[in-house]
């Protein structure tokens, strides 16, 4: 089979605009694994990918052939949901999310990432509670899921080796923002990780990576009609990102506003956007008859306390010290904190959302390179949001720093001021919406041999039969 | 000054269709030399440039980076001449113009390569003759070049080693094709061997790199600019390679074919095109009026065996064995020779040319892949041209092989006449124009501060001064 291609080929017929075969893309990818093709090749072939596009098909063809370069799980039953943002900065939607889904009776295996640049990443932030394993082995994420019904590990190698190479890749050549590598990337993914349905949460606005909304909305189409392919239920929600989501940015203090929310003393968007998500799961999981019954559903687990209560177990099914729920002193935490006093008085109008979470890096609790090691306790919180009045003098966020950090938090003070937080004198007209589109589409229920008999108009004798 | 820029953000500015600063490019092809660019960000940066092009500024940037990767050699005088051909088949110009123009008094610097693909190199081809050095050091060169007139040498990695390490990606990774990096390889390694004036043949048709003539067009004017940017003078010659130059391919057959040349009984086409690209040097040497001049004294350097005289001492200069201009049996030949007879009568309308080239690498007498070892005395002599008149059964070429290659060379001959060679019932119109085109450029003399002086139009007061 080697033999029938050519790396050289391959690369020529993309570059000149030509549409790849299924064949000629599984051999390339499987080259890059096996060896055979090497990483300058690859890249070469990532950046004619990033300028000459790939339409949905061979789109489809790359998330195959990156799934099946690693372990595929399966779970085909319609209450299996799996959940995905494209990041953003302040965003914990998942830790409030998976609880309240799991607690309506959703099964949720998540699989998430480590944090690189200006966003967090999930499983770091899990990792301030104390004991929490997050490498479990892939039978042991099996049996929870099962048992559980609720279960979060970080990526493994197991799981689609092909994109953390091609990932690494693109991170170093300049080819991250292209809709159908970010499509493969994520799809090939959450479809080794075998839900039945999956929930997209498509960031857009500045602390996005899609931060046109035309792009986003490209990436909504192009991941739903790739997990349709796939055969999945897919749920696509394009959502406001010009600004931390909640108020807390940081490790521990996001974890803190996690538990918070589940406990429905959350930030207004922060709730409104998990609940929305688990109302998304809910109904593709078949366990609601609208979205709108399925957000009811979602925010009743809130009200009597069983999501909670879902996240509680997590905690414990993984290890994890679930006493922190009650007693945030258990979290990692900064000795000091520096409040950043606003030198002008007005309307916030707008923020620089990516700087701001970019702050948070600085300090310590996000990575400039991968391996750098993670501080659990700072962060800062914000205290307005766009839109809110602010006096001179009133403080705009709240740095979480260590005592030898203080020149730090007065450099961040002093950009915030200049340029990450806009005032105006105006009250701004209207906040942008938080949840921008939604869209749904149930993978066609296949027809069992018997349905589709009766279904069929047979020639009256063969019916007889 | 590694602080001030990034790979990724030079790729990315390239990528989004901008213009490269001549510090960026300087960085990041000294980093490709250095070992702080990796090859996979290089060959990415390839593919940008591939697709989204580099105007004539940036072009000479890359240029000038890559030149300064290695030594430069630097030789001022306006008669200091190099030659340069994009390559074609069975193209051995190279060995009939140099001692031509060396007989003339041109000086004469050659640094050529080795053959890969369906072209053969100059190198391979010299090195038919027993004895011959081409791996003189630089500094030999140097003294050969002004003592004799005239040297030919392989390359060496003193010479654009940046270029070497390019040359290599690209051939992996689908970017040869591209005006700008073919520019800038081809001038990096002829800037650095100093000469004051460059004449380039740019070949055009099936048989050449650049196959269509609008795109040779954009090479030889891409070419001619940089050069000039680089004060040399410059000429482009655009010649037809949809047919074999000369009859003879392979290398111990193309140096008799070239060595006949030199004796006045050489093919028409070969002898027009050498006696003009010498022409050509000896006119932008300033060693005659006009081309038309340096053409006149290009043939009556063969005419009067002055050319014949300094190929001989070419060949004593650098070792090798001079008898082979008297005596062709001193260079390698085959035992066997396989005539492959036309199975139709007509005329010939059209050749594949790159087809053809590749039978004689098939025969041994090319390489498939760096690093394969040359067999001098295959190859083939064809025996017709386009427009030629052929009887059914006559024969179309001489294949040149051993006894154990019959078989192949059977093979060729069905592909030959089924494929490679299109005989039709009628005569075509008219041959193709050999030389297509022809540009001349001399850089503009620099004044001396003297001469300025007397040109300007200085206030009156100053020039009595």
């Amino acid at each position: 089979m080697t033999q029938q291609f050519s790396a050289y080929s391959i690369i020529q017929k993309k570059r000149d605009k030509g549409r790849l075969t299924k064949e000629e893309i599984n051999w390339f990818i499987t080259g890059l694994t096996e060896g055979y093709i090497e990483d300058y090749q690859m890249s070469a072939l990532l950046m004619a990918i990033f300028l000459c596009g790939m339409d949905i098909e061979e789109t489809s063809y790359l998330t195959d052939a990156m799934l099946y370069s690693g372990k595929v799980l399966n779970f085909p039953e319609q209450h299996y949901i799996d959940k995905h943002s494209t990041g953003g900065v302040g965003d914990k939607a998942s830790f409030i999310l998976a609880p309240i889904a799991a607690a309506c009776g959703v099964k949720v295996p998540m699989i998430a990432g480590r944090g690189l640049g200006h966003t967090g990443g999930t499983i770091d932030k899990i990792e301030s509670i104390k004991g929490f394993k997050t490498d479990l082995p892939l039978e042991e994420f099996e049996r929870l899921l099962k048992e559980r019904g609720l279960v979060l590990i970080g990526q493994t190698k197991d799981i689609a080796p092909a994109d953390k190479k091609i990932y690494a890749l693109r991170d170093v050549t300049a080819t991250v923002e292209s809709i159908p590598l970010i499509t493969a990337s994520i799809m090939s993914k959450k479809l080794a990780e075998g839900a039945k349905g999956i929930v997209m949460d498509i960031k857009t606005g500045n602390g996005a990576f899609m931060s046109k909304l035309s792009d986003a909305k490209k990436l909504a189409d192009s991941i739903r009609k790739t997990g349709l392919r796939f055969d999945k239920n897919m749920m696509t929600m394009i959502t406001d990102m010009s600004e931390p989501l909640g108020l807390a940015v940081g490790n521990s203090l996001e974890i803190i506003e996690s538990i918070e929310t589940l406990k429905g003393r959350g930030p207004k968007d922060l709730t409104e956007l998990s609940v929305a998500l688990a109302g998304g799961m809910i109904y593709l999981a078949g366990l609601s008859k609208t979205l709108k019954d399925g957000i009811k559903k979602a925010q009743a687990s809130i009200d009597d306390g069983s999501a909670l209560e879902k996240f509680r177990e997590l905690i414990s099914n993984q290890g994890g010290d679930a006493h922190v729920v009650d007693n945030y002193d258990l979290l990692p935490q900064t000795e000091s904190t520096f409040e950043v006093k606003s030198k002008k008085a007005g309307f916030i109008t707008k923020m620089e959302c990516t700087e701001l979470g970019k702050h948070c890096v600085r300090l310590g609790g996000g990575r400039q390179k991968t391996g750098d090691k993670i501080d659990f306790a700072v962060g800062f919180v914000m205290n307005k949001k766009i839109g809110d009045k602010v006096s001179k003098g009133e403080s705009l966020m709240t740095i979480h720093c260590h005592d030898h950090q203080m020149k730090i938090a007065e450099e961040i003070a002093l950009l915030v001021n200049s340029r990450d937080i806009t005032i105006s004198a105006t009250k701004p007209r209207a906040k942008k919406k938080l949840i921008i589109e939604v869209q749904t589409k149930f993978a066609p229920v296949k027809k069992t041999p018997a349905k589709a008999k009766a279904k069929t108009k047979a020639p009256a004798k063969k019916a007889k039969k």
